[in-house]
């Protein structure tokens, strides 16, 4: 529910009544304080349902266990100071007396002196025992009498009465996570049923007219709704027990009847998408007539997250989250998981931390925290972050970073070569087997999926082929993909290779002109002659590439010093520039043969691109990089690479 | 299912057909290769369902994320050459086009050159722009144009199509396990159901005609099943459907018929109980009739664990799991778990490990691997590993140890001090924050309940009196609890205090005799008369307490040197006493008046025995041992003690 903004909002922009950016400890702060203390609510249910929650109230053990003293080995039960002066020569013979202890069998017969009981393992010692001796130490001597051949200390292989669990000892705490050894020791308690705090109910809505449901189709303009399915799937981590109410429409009746009806039934409000600044954002006009005290913060001095807004209606807390999924993902694990387990009665999250080197610089914001989403891997002296790089409004920014670090708020930059804290998303870094840095290609995916197949965690970094150089250059990677043409040469990415580079072939793309099929200014020519066609069409526009790609190159060459309409438009991949021409925001602009066929465009091919591989020579002979090698040579490899358009070397 | 031995049936068990004992590592290697490869049965699930399930399949983005060239803004979409003079003194005007780009809004109008067009955050730029500019930077020049006070770069605040996630691209293998964020990734690509590993079926059953299920009474000689319960909890946790079928008797035929239904609709069936090797055990002859290969292995050189049986029927797997609870436990991690986390599709389980010392010689037994459970605490330099001590039949061993070392099969010991390495049961060590080392008493748990209800991680290991004092001189806790009775002072624990080492006073508890309720032998005397009393019936019996105990030197002195029946029936535990009188094992003994209570006897006060605290010195300042003192003294504190039946000092 981002709005449109207009020039002629902007002066009643003032009275907005959320002007103050709270700094992020000063918004948690506030929100904590509005909601705690409370009481977390409670309620009992079976043992076996009570599975991953938190316990409500300390439990004491009712009973011993074991709750007599039992034997720990098949054998009997005798008095050792019968067996006092037993040995291999001279053994104690004992009579039996005339009743057998299996598990679960209550002795009836005392053990009298010059006497022995049989008993199982689990059996309970009878009255006059003191120890139970092995069968394997013991030998028959006729049918009511043994021999045995040892003595016996007072206790041996007795497990007294309560030495596991004593009647009346804290056995757990509330507020402890009940897993399957919680659960062991409950039940070997006998208790079967534990009160413990019940999940908060989160109503999750998202709002914005321009979400679509995944599994529907998507419409022009659309996109799918990514932080309803995530917000949704993370409450369910963190204790809660979400309720996702689909998309709701940009109005205000409608939405506010629908959140009433939320919060109404729920103790947690999460909305996602309403947080523009602009004139007609309403979601937080509607919040301030849901209860008291409303509104906490509005505009936090976060990045990402700046726009979150905290609210607490009557005891509830209502949180719009940014539209954006990283700013949503991020925000809602830093601000609101703190809040949600709190009302769950969970302890606050452990989160791991690690120690890593930032290869290069990373700008920041003066003035807001900044909390930089990256991947981890393994260098020469430790690990090193990368910043994923790709913003805010990108959930793999989030959804495929290892972790994330810290910039303070009074700090402009973190330069290259700094030390960072990395807080990490799950407890451990699994460091990948395979590191890829460099310029990506779906054919990569086709090599590396055996090595995934077979175990192997493989890593790949898309940051442009001269990243990945610099990358190799400094021993971050295994080997970096590029595709770099040198003009004085006339030749791909050897001439770019320096001491410690291998170069590794890899395979070969066509590029060629793209253009929507039936377009009649190029069917049927040839790339030269389709060029001249879009130039000399005055409506013609061009999508182009960014500078650095070597397919940029390939199209100034075609252009000849031209500048039709669109040269400045300059994505940075294949794929964006067929869905320019797919959308018809461009003519023509220049991708590759499998990306073109997958938006089922025309294709006119120009010039093969080699996509090559620059090794570190000092990381051939790992495991994972061999692996790499044998499936890039293997037929099996190069078949699937022809059949996705590619031409293996 | 434990049976009962008798010396007649030794001659008969050479004839055992699994007299073979494994290795750890052989029956794993065996068991593993009877039942892999496979293949991992997959299941269509819709994504809200799919949370914590492991990916059938790779995932490939079937679209373009975003779906088209975005603007990352509220501002206007424009031509990045127009403004290439733009600047505050010469702003660039521009004529505004007559269309609002909203979020989820497709353009019709292209911006032609000296043209904007307003465009909302997340709205699709249309055709002919190649950058936005943000509102603040723009001034209204009339209702149709716009004054722009700065150039813009070309792809500014556009975020292109794909560059998110482009379509082909791999983006998730088979395998991976659906955490919120992969179900960011795939809501984002519009996919509503993913193809999941289907979770294998676990039938669970218990054996043992001595267990009750919890939440029953338990009878005279039964057990709670704690197996049962922690076994399927254990199995939800690494990926399966757990089933838990009870108990079955210890009938042939009413197992057989019970294991092969159970058999029959799942994929695995893991019994408990029944491992002895006694002649009555009837579940691996039942094993052997239900497919092939049958039997794998039947005793495993491991500890504990040795009793465990594996077998294949059919292709599915067919455990016997041992009867003690931590054996139990331990070997299902240590040899089921791997397996069914393969047939789940799941990921080997990533154990944490740290470094340790161990204070302690721990014997070990030639010819096993043996893992000994330990509890962590923090030393002067690392950790240090407490074996839990309480051996394999005791619940707590392996559900109160931070985790397991590793002795190895031809070591007969681990020398104290040696460094080890702890697997850890849970991802993080979290380091207690007080640690108490030394006897425990169940008022110890009143005073330390307000600190753990503060957050505060509160550890009591407990190893005695003398052992406490052991590990307080080594700086290994922060205080040990004792009440040693120094016979030459005549003086309770002060007389025991070393250097660097304080006497917190604790409590008061009072000793006395304990009898059934209405035993006319003791009803109405004093300690003394009971003891003469006792002393003058032959059939009656005592139950004493271990040497070193303080309640023992009491014991001694009333008894005068006589040696009744029951003199050398020495538990370690107070509660052990009760349960034997109340149990009919014994008919007197020495415990504190809560315990009697608890147990309902009959009680007669003898001496007050004196709780203290050994505190150590250097670590008094600690914030948890501040907390702990304060609590000790706290007027809430001295009633919840006084309460309970102890005398605060």
């Amino acid at each position: 529910m981002t709005n449109t903004p207009s020039p002629r909002d902007r002066d009643n922009s003032e009275q907005d009544q959320f002007l103050t950016i709270l700094s992020r400890e000063d918004a948690l702060a506030r929100f904590e304080a509005a909601l705690f203390p409370r009481a977390v609510p409670g309620e009992q249910r079976p043992l076996a349902d009570a599975l991953g929650c938190a316990l409500a109230e300390d439990v004491t053990a009712p009973i011993d266990v074991p709750p007599f003293d039992r034997s720990n080995v098949d054998g009997f039960a005798v008095r050792s100071a019968d067996l006092a002066s037993a040995g291999e020569a001279s053994p104690a013979r004992v009579m039996l007396n005339d009743e057998v202890i299996a598990c679960g069998t209550a002795p009836t017969r005392p053990v009298l002196s010059g006497t022995a009981t049989p008993i199982a393992t689990g059996g309970p010692v009878p009255r006059g025992a003191d120890a139970v001796v092995m069968v394997e130490h013991t030998q028959p001597a006729g049918h009511r009498a043994i021999d045995i051949r040892r003595a016996a200390s007072p206790g041996q292989f007795v497990s007294y009465a309560g030495s596991d669990i004593a009647r009346g000892e804290a056995l757990l705490r509330a507020g402890t996570i009940i897993g399957s050894r919680e659960i062991g020791i409950l039940a070997a308690c006998g208790i079967a049923d534990v009160a413990v705090a019940r999940r908060p109910r989160v109503a999750i809505m998202s709002t914005g007219d321009e979400l679509v449901q995944p599994g529907h189709a998507l419409r022009p303009a659309a996109i799918y709704d990514t932080n309803g399915a995530i917000v949704t799937a993370a409450i369910t981590e963190n204790g809660g027990e979400a309720k996702f109410l689909g998309a709701v429409a940009d109005d205000e009746a409608q939405l506010e009847s629908a959140m009433r009806e939320a919060l109404a039934t729920s103790d947690m409000l999460v909305l996602s998408g309403g947080t523009s600044k602009g004139a007609g954002d309403v979601s937080h006009r509607i919040i301030s007539r849901l209860g008291k005290p409303g509104i906490i913060a509005h505009g936090v001095a976060l990045k990402p997250g700046k726009p979150l807004c905290l609210a607490v209606c009557d005891r509830k807390p209502v949180i719009i989250l940014p539209g954006f999924p990283t700013s949503a993902m991020f925000t809602f694990h830093d601000m609101i998981v703190p809040v949600l387990r709190r009302m769950a009665g969970l302890p606050p999250r452990s989160d791991a931390k690690v120690n890593a080197r930032v290869p290069v610089r990373i700008a920041s914001e003066l003035g807001r925290t900044e909390f930089v989403m990256v991947s981890l891997v393994e260098g020469a002296d430790g690990l090193i972050a990368y910043p994923t790089g790709k913003g805010s409004g990108a959930i793999t920014s989030f959804a495929q970073a290892d972790g994330f670090l810290r910039i303070d708020v009074l700090a402009d930059q973190m330069p290259a070569g700094s030390e960072a804290e990395v807080t990490l998303f799950t407890p451990h870094v699994r460091v990948p087997d395979l590191v890829i840095v460099g310029s990506h290609c779906t054919g990569l995916d086709l090599v590396t999926a055996p090595l995934s197949h077979a175990g192997l965690t493989v890593r790949s970094i898309a940051v442009g082929s001269l990243g990945g150089l610099s990358a190799a250059k400094r021993g971050e990677c295994d080997f970096a993909p590029i595709h770099l043409f040198d003009e004085k040469t006339g030749t791909y990415n050897t001439p770019y290779l320096t001491e410690g580079l291998e170069l590794v072939p890899g395979w070969r793309r066509m590029q060629g002109i793209v253009f929507r099929k039936g377009d009649q200014r190029f069917e049927g020519l040839n790339a030269e002659g389709a060029v001249r066609a879009a130039l000399a069409d005055p409506a013609c526009i061009m999508v182009n590439r960014n500078q650095g790609a070597g397919t940029r190159i390939l199209i100034d060459r075609l252009l000849g010093g031209a500048r039709p309409d669109g040269y400045w438009n300059q994505p940075r991949s294949h794929n964006a520039v067929a869905a320019a021409v797919a959308q018809q925001r461009a003519d023509w602009g220049m991708t590759i043969a499998p990306v073109a066929h997958a938006s089922n465009l025309g294709f006119i091919p120009f010039a093969e691109e080699h996509y090559d591989f620059a090794l570190v020579k000092a990381r051939k002979q790992r495991p994972a990089v061999q692996a790499f090698l044998d499936a890039l040579a293997s037929k099996v490899g190069r078949a699937a690479l022809a059949h996705a358009g590619f031409r293996p070397a």
